[in-house]
């Protein structure tokens, strides 16, 4: 909830979101404090109630910022007509390897991470969680419908199903990343997914 | 580090891996304290000081500690010769899905949880968790070897890659079940498995 609508209240609540995305991707919801927080974001510690009611409320908050952002790069493949259907997958998932290794295999994705922390305890985090992937699921559905449609990958199984199943598996890969500290995960993932589920 | 040694200590000491294990599994890392831990032990919180040099190398025992039980549980149907090699991962994955849902779909796989939370900041568990997710997936590669070499499964892929991705996908999907509350990201994942991944 805002609480503070002027212009210079937008622009400490707009500092204040992209310090809880750096502090929660790096350290989680729960190793990461309100006073780091208000650091990051260079504004005085108080500030931060001034717009936010609490830092569960803050972080249903942070999922949008984090999906909206990451939304931009799905748009940015999934909506390229000069690929074919399963090409714009590929060059998504070839873009993302490229991105986890320049960022040295961490931090991972932050939706995953809120995912495995808090989806039992905090329930406004859990359901914005859900919207959030069901839409990105919902952009990889698409995708396999176009390439169902254009005679790229057999219609055996349904779009929803074998896109949800590749997103999991996606972060699946992401996790085993992290643990195993080599890109491999993520390339074996790209590699099933192209080749034997999407055939 | 075992610091205390006799019979009273090492009962002790199994109360606070066991005390470890319901709280790290409900409540995370960074969310539980060791004075939650002690107490859910019934033992004073400063005993756990004497057993343990950190909470950080505890975790790394907890990590071995839940593994160690989950072993159990993967022996038991992997090693049943009286199935053929693709049933005794179906019935590993029935049993789990059945597990999660006797469970509400909650605390999910504490080492998925813990590799999200930790890996980036905690070598010693992170090590620990790469080893034992490498012999997880050592028990699934055996599994998809002999289900090779009984022409129940195409040689067209190694099954360390195969039994890898898998175990990923399968963390994936608990990830997802977790945040979606219903299971059916897990029944999911094991119908793409036993019948477009293993085929």
């Amino acid at each position: 909830m805002t609480r503070t609508t002027n212009a210079v209240g937008n622009e400490t609540r707009r500092r204040l979101i992209a310090g809880g995305l750096t502090e929660f991707h790096a350290r989680g919801f729960h190793g990461t404090g309100v006073d780091a927080i208000a650091r990051t974001a260079s504004v005085p510690k108080g500030s931060f109630y001034n717009h936010f009611e609490s830092k569960q409320t803050f972080c249903a908050e942070i999922v949008d910022a984090y999906f909206e952002r990451h939304r931009g790069k799905l748009d940015l493949f999934f909506n390229d007509r000069s690929l074919a259907p399963l090409d714009r997958l590929r060059a998504y998932l070839d873009e993302r390897i490229e991105y986890f290794t320049r960022v040295e295999l961490k931090r991972g994705c932050l939706m995953g991470n809120l995912s495995l922390e808090l989806a039992d305890h905090e329930e406004a985090v859990r359901s914005r969680l859900k919207d959030r992937f069901d839409e990105w699921a919902g952009i990889f559905a698409d995708c396999i419908e176009s390439a169902q449609s254009a005679g790229q990958v057999s219609s055996a199984f349904r779009p929803s199903e074998l896109a949800g199943f590749i997103l999991n598996s996606w972060e699946g890969a992401i996790l085993r990343m992290r643990v195993e500290r080599t890109v491999k995960p993520l390339e074996i993932a790209r590699d099933f997914i192209l080749q034997s589920l999407l055939r």
